[in-house]
């Protein structure tokens, strides 16, 4: 069952798919998730994307003073979640530059997309300058691109 | 000094400008805001430009059974904003249809963006069907509408 | 391995344990877990004691009009927890009474406790009566009781 | 009227007094506001508290390199707040020690106690060692001691 395959979640079909599961601190007074909360969602799968390759976030901190952070993100808010819903995260890559990353997440629960997320993110060094993706980043990233799919821009 | 103009902030060149603090909750390990968190401070800014007009959310829902759902949203993150900043959400209206809302939203620091925001909000009767807007809601919004921007998707 | 245990939980020795990832969004600009976070922690690991033993709590309120809410907690911050921690909540139960359980709560990290929370819950009707607690809920709780440990209030 | 009073509270009958709104992100699917969101209110009036006398705490620790964590904190929720209250944060000194402070906070709606804190303070320095409290700040926060009220474990 997919809800239970462990907190690193898993490679399926060239996406990385993360459970993720509802508790009240993500629902709002509407009786669904908070908006802002599927961004929380998005984010904990692409850190556990690259922890299943054995890549640590706080340790490419601490050892090459590297850290990737969102610059633009859109979503779309097809159908609501609501509480106790067992959730996937899919996640592609859809393109990798020298300094950035462009990935395609989308949010399912019985396999219908609820929240579709796009995101790109720019590798930083000291949290200020751009910087190149480390190579052994860039050589996971690369397992989880998907050819078929278009940039988010078009391109 | 804008931020202290009080809590429903207030209508300035025909968009509404609503201040923020930036505490230790909306802060990560990275010394910055969190991203999702500044989808809360834009969201708390456009239930205050319908509150300075004397249209309150949960008055909505329980007198005439509607409410606001975001569809779609995307943010630019310009720069960072940290711990203690005095931030202010400007908001503009884009475009008014029947049932939905465009909003063009900006996070500033001393004038200058830090994220840039833009959500089409739909509005919804009993959580799940649309609902045309209410004419005073409506009336509200039209004060926000600035004629000279152009819509989310160029229209 | 704990934190692969699966989305539930596990009874472990009389207490509940379930593995929490330190993401992004649980840190502050400390570099910490923010204190407030590890309640949700807390939150998480009592929804997930009641699910392993197939209650779940959206069920609950829709099939028995019943809810638990948090009267009183307090928590002990011994440690500070820092991202990409693996911890682990474990949930032990003090104290059923009618209407009413008392729970105490410690997250751990590689088996050192960071934060021990106390809470005191009451099982509610239609979000503001108290209630009789179910008598499968009732039952489910029974397994977690540890009847070595003093109540919260030395009782 | 308090709820506009200005971003930073104001000093009343030896209390602080902080105007907080509830929104959206702060509520759950049960109607009311999240049990932890309540500790982030009174977080942010702590915070509050210091710089309406001129203490801003990320000065604090880029000039002193000394910061406050919570050491300890209990809450009792006594009424559970709904959206778009307009709650206050009413935040008293119990005692001041070396290194230390307990604090007393109540959140009140319409002058009704719907949530009572109490919170332990240490001043730190560096994020790890225990730091006497500047004396700048010791003098803020005796502004706030109320002589008559008892110190939070009775002392």
């Amino acid at each position: 069952m997919p809800a239970n395959s462990g907190s690193s979640g898993m490679l399926e079909d060239n996406a990385h798919v993360f459970p993720v599961r509802v508790y009240y601190e993500d629902t709002d007074a509407g009786g669904i998730v908070y908006y802002a909360n599927y961004l929380k969602f998005a984010e904990r799968a692409r850190t556990e994307l690259l922890r299943l390759s054995g890549i640590n976030q706080s340790v490419l901190i601490s050892e090459q003073g590297v850290a990737f952070a969102v610059r633009q993100c859109s979503a779309d808010f097809l159908k609501p979640a609501r509480l106790d819903d067992a959730l996937e995260v899919h996640t592609r890559v859809l393109q990798i530059r020298g300094a950035s990353v462009e990935m395609a997440q989308s949010i399912k629960r019985d396999g219908v997309d609820m929240v579709k997320v796009g995101v790109k993110l720019a590798c930083m060094s000291g949290f200020d300058r751009p910087s190149r993706i480390p190579a052994p980043v860039r050589a996971v990233l690369l397992n989880f691109v998907n050819r078929k799919m278009a940039s988010l821009d078009g391109t």
